[in-house]
């Protein structure tokens, strides 16, 4: 980056969990463990919904999304006194392959307890890594109540998922490389869950750049972060409806403020659309990216982007897809029915 | 390339419909119409195969296949006077979308003879590229009557999908592509079909590096070509029986001569087998490859490369994805049945 960049660098004021500091260090920390994705674009798609797109190929990270990026900032800040007794967390999703994954990094024990309904690729990802899977009911308090006992057990430090200064810092780092790749950045749409993802890009992409908006999108039945933007607190999510596995959570109390302050609008969009989302992805970009992950392009080409002002008059805008672990076994199911040898 | 790389060289004799000098003068011809495609790497398949795999992403190329790179050589080498009659071809598959593309970036009609069972995805794709479609039944007389007669009609000029030099030499550019990428390649394993795309890559690299193994990779159900290489003549393919829909033609009069010489062996795999290569790259990779372009990876993995003396001493190993249209109604079937907004 430029000299004039950064003079105009805005350094905010540390009343969050995470800021631009926090954020270039986390770079700094992880950057041997991770991959710089490359940003993709389609002719077809740019046309179809006449500005410029560019998506941020988080699919192709290690361990299939995002969530390493967090997992190693948390990991390889721990002190080596504390990172020997191990690192745990509950989750269903790409986080506890991520957890797995930094843990085998900085060869430490790992411990995940996950639902038993969580996704078979999900799992798979564990076990790839090497992580201790430690089963738990689907309910949030199963999960907790064995999480607790293992932590007392064991000594283990917990990697929350996305509630934690250095999963926020570790995330922003993508709004780090994204700017760098598309400096004309005029938007970045991020999916959201709990709020890891999209408050550290916030802070990171606003700490840089102070006039670049970040959207939110969040699928309809599970959308707590545009209802408590709306009623300006956090709102829970009870029994959250949609195929969108990794957009469940709901916000945490470091997670919020950003979002509350930093986060120019939420999107939000059914189940349906996130599935035209996903094949245009799969047919245009040859890519694999699960439901999570391709919100962002459902978002933009959506009834509420094409009516928003803020979203309509941008000319360039960066999408992050969040990930690529989706289970096609029904694609392969089908596909085997119509070998001929 | 270094100098040494020239010294090395070998300039075939011109007794093939294309030599490392045509494929050369390819690269030049077409290099502003077409994409470098990137080389992707797994560790976790280099792990599972062994040794390290390097694939050549066609799967990412206009029109997502190769497919362009022979059809724009042919269509850029006629003259103005010949090519504005515009070009003909008959194409069930990415030839067909290929032919439409090259017409457009040289801005001149194109005529495609379709079949009517051909795959939705691939029909989409010569629509997209203002292909003028006319459909023929499924056999190959109706097609070829039906194109004698389109040409009768416009003087358009027909571009064969493989039995052709100028169409080879443009295949062949994935070769110079791909070793200087990965100069380190022992071999390289490429689907055939045809024939137009192995014979393209055999004269390219062995032109180059003429240690080089160059391995086909044909599905069981229609392994015309493993089987002329047995008996040292053209086998024709009747009524080929395979899930790889790109694999179905039989070798013609200028692809044989290529494959009986320089292509050191062919590698037969059944279509689960193929599926399951397919799988492996949605998961490991993350991208999406139609049956044709997966088959490289399922013949490394199979049996008979595992015991054959010249595939299994190879160390750094190139496969050709070749091609990513595929129909994946199914998935997006499942998808939206799975959809809870």
């Amino acid at each position: 980056m430029g000299t004039t960049e950064k003079q105009n660098e805005v350094y905010l004021e540390p009343e969050y969990a995470a800021d631009l500091a926090s954020i270039r260090k986390a770079r700094k920390r992880i950057e041997t463990f991770i991959d710089t994705t490359p940003v993709l674009k389609s002719s077809f798609i740019d046309e179809l919904s006449g500005r410029k797109l560019f998506f941020k190929a988080e699919n192709f990270q290690k361990g299939g999304a995002f969530k390493i990026r967090g997992a190693c900032n948390a990991v390889f800040s721990l002190p080596d006194e504390v990172a020997k007794r191990g690192i745990l967390t509950h989750s269903s999703g790409n986080h506890a392959a991520a957890v797995a994954l930094a843990a085998k990094l900085r060869d430490i024990p790992a411990h995940i307890v996950i639902p038993k309904n969580a996704p078979q690729c999900k799992i798979d990802n564990v076990n790839q890594y090497g992580g201790r899977i430690v089963w738990a009911d689907s309910s949030i308090e199963s999960r907790e109540a064995i999480a607790a006992k293992v932590q007392e057990e064991t000594g283990a430090v917990m990697i929350h998922p996305f509630n934690d200064g250095n999963v926020i810092s570790g995330q922003g780092t993508i709004a780090l490389e994204f700017l760098e790749q598309v400096p004309e950045l005029e938007a970045i749409v991020v999916p959201i869950s709990g709020g890891g993802l999209i408050s550290g890009i916030a802070l990171g992409a606003k700490g840089i750049k102070p006039t670049i908006k970040i959207f939110g999108a969040e699928p309809y039945g599970a959308s707590d972060a545009a209802q408590s933007k709306a009623t300006n607190t956090i709102v829970r999510n009870v029994s959250p409806r949609t195929l969108a596995d990794g957009l469940r959570a709901q916000l945490g109390d470091l997670t919020w403020p950003v979002i509350r302050d930093l986060v120019d609008d939420i999107i939000v969009v059914n189940d349906k659309d996130i599935v035209k989302g996903m094949k245009m992805l799969y047919e245009s970009l040859k890519i694999v990216v699960e439901p999570s992950g391709a919100i962002g392009l459902a978002a933009v080409l959506s009834k509420q982007s094409a009516s928003h002002p803020d979203v309509a008059e941008c000319r360039s805008i960066g999408i992050v897809l969040s990930g690529g672990n989706v289970d096609l076994d029904p694609l392969w199911d089908y596909m085997n029915c119509a070998c001929q040898t």
